[in-house]
């Protein structure tokens, strides 16, 4: 645990300023401040200049580590005392079982008994207590509440919370602080849209100029449909090579998305395959699928990009390399 | 082409400490001051202090950029107008095409015709003119003496050469400069000599106490034989998943070796295979077969490592991402 732990105040609305700052106070103890990354070919291929905000590099290898440590921070030191719960059978579940291991409490994880072994292996090298279930919504919601119920730990929600959207917005500051350019627009992947809303207050409170896009794989375009609608849409497939963007929008990160990102481009599986490989290639760095959806369409819809400065946060590196789409 | 060109003197012996200073000082407008990056998870992995020179961020993908640099800088402006020439399939290829395209002279590479085509498009992406042979070394050698007859470009040896090893060199005086600790040991793997020679120089000139240890793999063990025997020994197989390293020693490389490096270690294919892995999956970066051979050495070997601070030079990240060893 870092020496002077900050308590951080619930938020029952969405983060403002003043709240972001104390937050990004408050976690960067707990977190690696990553470096924003840039590569000549890929600017000269997208006719545009790119910062990108290495995630990959954070702690558990995704910007999840920034959310769940804003989350946990939020919990009166009594409910903090009797652990952090979830469900998931990625970066979220090794975020909370991380920041339990910082903050010295216990962390209780439900997780598919069919989950990847090297995903429960890390959730365990955390020192985290797995609790196995069916691979169904229902399922892993009822097992959840039952841990919760027998344990006393707190839920932390992977992205419908205005604490874990306070976190990720850290990632965009970050990266429109360390960018001496003024950027023209930030960008993120879409899945339950954490990330997208954080990234969008980020860009509200600590930018002059730039605008929030997120960008969305066609194949689970529910946040794009969403904003058309003006009410949350849902997918009809989970199927995509982006598997961290298969999450609907939840209540609170469509409230801030709907009303501060006027633009969510969708792109294609090649397109998204493409990307990935572009990076891989020409920056050395591995990224997951989900993290090339925003460079695929600064590729797609190269007019909105021409000439602008473009920064995308690149969400994490958590890939398994026995199964590479290329 | 930089603004201001600083020109260099040829080197007709080992290059001392003023020389790699204004080695340093004249290439570096060409080449990137590439990050020194750490990871808690390999430190806990190998009982060490690890820092990572990552020559995979370099132009071109690796540190050869350093070399090729360096000894252009050391012809004259009329050999220089000439232009440049070598034998290469690989990283030097590309090195010396891109450094005439930033001198703004002609570039002629020898290349075997069966040689991947994404090299030889890097190759002609910079505006290299390639002459294409038969894939043996006496072919490459007589079409290489074909095309210096014929043009006048000067030849650019990939190591054997007191510039290119001044050159690479700047590699390690960057990772000593940049570490806050003292490291005791710089380590870096050994295929024709031009980086370990150029590490050695760096940790004998701009360290108090490093020593200067390299990594084969078993497969080529040619430096490792050499240093024992005294003698230049040389490879009766090149097959190793280390492509990089199948070269055998040249003079000069030897030269420097024998003298300054006291130990080098050498590893199995599986573990090769096995540090690439790792490196990949916890740092997130992509780095060729031939970078992990160090790290695998302190893997294979702990007691020597054990609580020290190691400096390793990751030599480069152009692998080809649909023939991965895993």
């Amino acid at each position: 645990m870092p020496n002077s732990l900050i308590n951080l105040q619930p938020l029952s609305q969405p983060p403002n300023q003043a709240d972001l700052l104390l937050t990004h106070e408050a976690i960067h103890s707990f977190v690696h401040r990553t470096p924003v990354m840039r590569n000549h070919s890929l600017n000269v291929m997208a006719s545009c200049s790119l910062h990108f905000k290495c995630e990959n590099f954070q702690r558990i290898g995704a910007f999840k580590m920034r959310g769940a440590v804003s989350a946990a921070l939020r919990l009166t030191e009594e409910e903090r005392s009797q652990g952090l719960a979830t469900h998931s059978s990625g970066n979220h579940a090794q975020a909370v079982a991380l920041t339990a291991k910082l903050l010295n409490i216990p962390a209780h994880i439900v997780m598919p008994h069919d989950a990847p072994k090297v995903k429960v292996a890390a959730v365990e090298g955390y020192g985290a207590s797995i609790t196995y279930c069916e691979n169904t919504p229902a399922e892993r919601e009822k097992t959840l509440k039952k841990v919760v119920a027998k344990t006393g730990a707190a839920f932390i929600h992977p992205f419908n919370d205005y604490g874990v959207i306070a976190g990720q917005a850290t990632a965009a500051m970050e990266l429109i602080e360390d960018v001496e350019a003024a950027l023209d627009i930030v960008m993120a992947p879409v899945g339950g849209g954490g990330l997208m809303a954080g990234t969008a207050l980020a860009a509200r409170y600590f930018s002059l100029q730039a605008v929030a896009w997120g960008a969305e794989p066609r194949k689970v375009d529910d946040a794009a449909r969403s904003l058309q609608s003006g009410k949350i849409e849902v997918n009809e497939t989970n199927f995509t090579v982006a598997d961290g963007l298969r999450t609907n929008l939840g209540e609170r990160t469509f409230e801030v998305i709907h009303k501060r990102v006027p633009k969510i481009l969708v792109v294609s599986e090649e397109e998204i395959v493409h990307a990935m490989r572009q990076i891989w290639e020409r920056m050395k760095i591995i990224i997951e699928p989900s993290c090339a959806v925003p460079f695929a369409a600064v590729l797609r819809y190269p007019e909105m990009f021409e000439g602008k400065e473009v920064g995308i946060i690149l969400t994490g590196g958590n890939v398994d390399v026995d199964k590479l789409p290329f």
